[in-house]
């Protein structure tokens, strides 16, 4: 698919350098690297003032964060959780007691602890010199994931494991160094005083008593814990919406896919409901939805036609955009990938979405669109836990609040 | 690993003749295709008597056989189920009617209906000659899985994808040929009075209405559905182990794995709960059994010892079994097993499991063994479907009664 290239071309001109970081306070904050979009300003003054308390965002424990890192919680976990916090805030109020790694003594290598296993924090820890820092790395995704070529993993072009890369291959020191470390935990807050990040391990069953949850002290901080995927607050969308941007993300489009395909071979089944089990449409023109509508309608014509002759007829690709797809391509580029999906029989729809249904979604100008697959992909915003962090922000990040 | 190459040996040695089948009836009950067990003998009689009732069997819906084919039900889906059930048992209790394919008609090709796409079916229907037959084949899984080689990827010596076929590219006439299908669904009922299959579709959430039941009119019929892991009543072996017969079985198992090995290497796990998590115990002494031993240790040799230098002295191998390993095999490539596991470090231990709990298993002996992962492979026994089936058996099943 011609748009790969696309991608990857606008990643060699980004020239090796994958984010800016400033470390001039102890805390570092950076952003997912997006070829698309400008790289955080410096951050001054990032520590944070006396003041600064964790018990204030304790509560806030960040199960929406664990979801996009590609971790199910299921809602019996959820209260679990949510009682065992209040138990712990009441018994031990001032001072909950975390397992941990403690301070580092004097003499030893600073400890460097990084939050996330994102573009950022992966080039970042390939960087770091293991013979100065340690590095503890805390993520609930033990991968780096090459987001670009996710959406041609959806279709079977690519295998799962050709995209991601696990992040102790990245840094061999995580799984090699004796003081360095990965943890596989979402961290819910931070201590800026006491420089201590507080984290959450993703649950198992298996542990001594769950949630787990433990502490990491740390002599610099990256936080680089990556984005949530935007909805506008739309109704329905978390509910109903594939998004793409983790591999269970894209197993999941996957596995709904081929199950669309098999179930609209049953017998019985009505034109009108075959229709709609197989129309699969596309929310947001930007590289990842126009990346995905071409990979899927080059499925279609390839695969679909050998493999599933019954209902080949049936299978129908829309990419609706509120504006122009790519908008912040050159216009050439614009240009082509419109010729190049419209010819390939992807379906180009202008209009934004008012309501997600089971199946169905509806347009602001009333326009009914059934579906049997949805794909989100309007963008990305910050996530709970870098909102609930008591640091100073870029002012454009309020644009997102 | 070289228990493959016994595996595969041993399947040459059948030299391609994949079970015996014997269509003298209407109805072919044919065994999943075992290399260690003497096929089917043929069934004289299969035509039920005038008397039999597929309502009798109605209520008989083979849940515990859509897991064994990996798909999980969840509790929900299976209250709605029952409750659809028992409604249209009562609304239309002689005669529910159901969407499907009607019988054929003088001058069309006779339909052959297949349940299962295992060993078996898949032979057979590759065989079959489709300028003579249509084929129509039911199973809630759409592909093959190579099982002699199913042991490997749960270590990633080799991807999921290479140990699977799909059943349409087995047999292209059921992607291809307009009177020939591929029902992804379970059959739940035979009326061979009627000649008519009744089958229920897996749910995805998108169907006109759930379940979703129709029905198949055959001329021909081929029961080949598969068996079910043997658990002898253990209590807890259906909740805390793995069986490893399905894809989705592998991957379970593989993901596991790797969350044992990440969340032990968390702060403040005990040196006791870190032995645990790392203990993976195989119960059977079977191929699958010694397979799946044999490529654990070489994964924890390998793999391991390089990327999680922090536990890797945790990491330990169990393999219970009742009498001798391998027990249907050559007594010099029995001891050549032995030797091999001993060498790689695989514990052998003689035993026979009482009970199953969460993080540890009883002996008979009333010997405790923690474990953090416990996989079952003690053999297949005949599924709930095949048992509820009134139709005559060998006489050597009534063994597994």
């Amino acid at each position: 698919m011609a748009f790969s290239r696309v991608a990857r071309s606008g990643l060699r001109r980004t020239g090796g350098t994958f984010g800016s970081y400033s470390n001039e306070g102890d805390v570092v904050l950076c952003e997912g690297v997006s070829i698309h979009r400008n790289p955080l300003p410096s951050l001054q003054n990032a520590k944070a003032a006396r003041d600064f308390s964790y018990i204030s965002s304790f509560r806030k424990i960040d199960h929406l964060n664990m979801q996009s890192r590609g971790i199910r919680v299921t809602p019996q976990y959820q209260s679990a959780t949510a009682e065992r916090i209040v138990e712990e805030s009441e018994s031990e109020f001032d001072e909950p007691r975390y397992p941990g790694l403690e301070a580092t003594k004097p003499g030893e290598k600073p400890r460097v602890v990084v939050l996330g296993t994102g573009w950022a924090a992966c080039r970042f820890m390939k960087g770091l010199d293991t013979r100065i820092y340690d590095i503890v790395c805390v993520s609930p995704r033990n991968h780096m994931v090459f987001t670009p070529l996710l959406a041609s993993t959806c279709v079977g072009t690519l295998e799962f494991r050709s995209v991601v890369e696990p992040v102790n291959r990245i840094q061999s020191a995580l799984a090699t160094s004796p003081n360095s470390y990965f943890y596989m935990a979402s961290c819910f807050s931070v201590d800026t005083d006491k420089h201590e990040v507080y984290c959450e391990t993703i649950s198992n069953g298996g542990l001594p008593h769950e949630p787990y949850q433990f502490k990491v002290a740390y002599d610099k901080l990256v936080i680089a814990a990556g984005s949530e995927p935007l909805t506008f607050g739309i109704k329905g969308v978390q509910e109903h919406a594939f998004f793409l941007r983790e591999v269970n993300h894209a197993q999941e489009i996957r596995k709904k896919l081929l199950l669309n395909l098999m179930l609209s071979e049953n017998p019985g089944i009505s034109e009108e409901e075959k229709k709609r089990l197989l129309h699969c449409v596309v929310i947001g023109g930007g590289p990842t939805g126009v990346e995905f509508s071409g990979e899927l309608s080059d499925f279609i014509m390839r695969d679909v036609r050998d493999r599933y002759t019954h209902v080949k007829d049936y299978v129908k690709v829309t990419l609706i955009e509120a504006n122009e797809i790519l908008s912040s391509f050159d216009v050439s580029l614009r240009q082509y990938a419109t010729n190049h999906l419209t010819k390939s029989g992807v379906g180009l729809m202008r209009g934004v979405v008012k309501e997600v249904h089971p199946k169905n979604i509806v347009l602001n100008d009333g326009t009914n669109v059934p579906y049997g697959l949805l794909v989100w992909s309007t963008g990305v915003g910050p996530s709970q836990f870098v909102k609930s962090l008591d640091l100073p922000k870029a002012p454009w990040w309020k644009d997102w609040y």
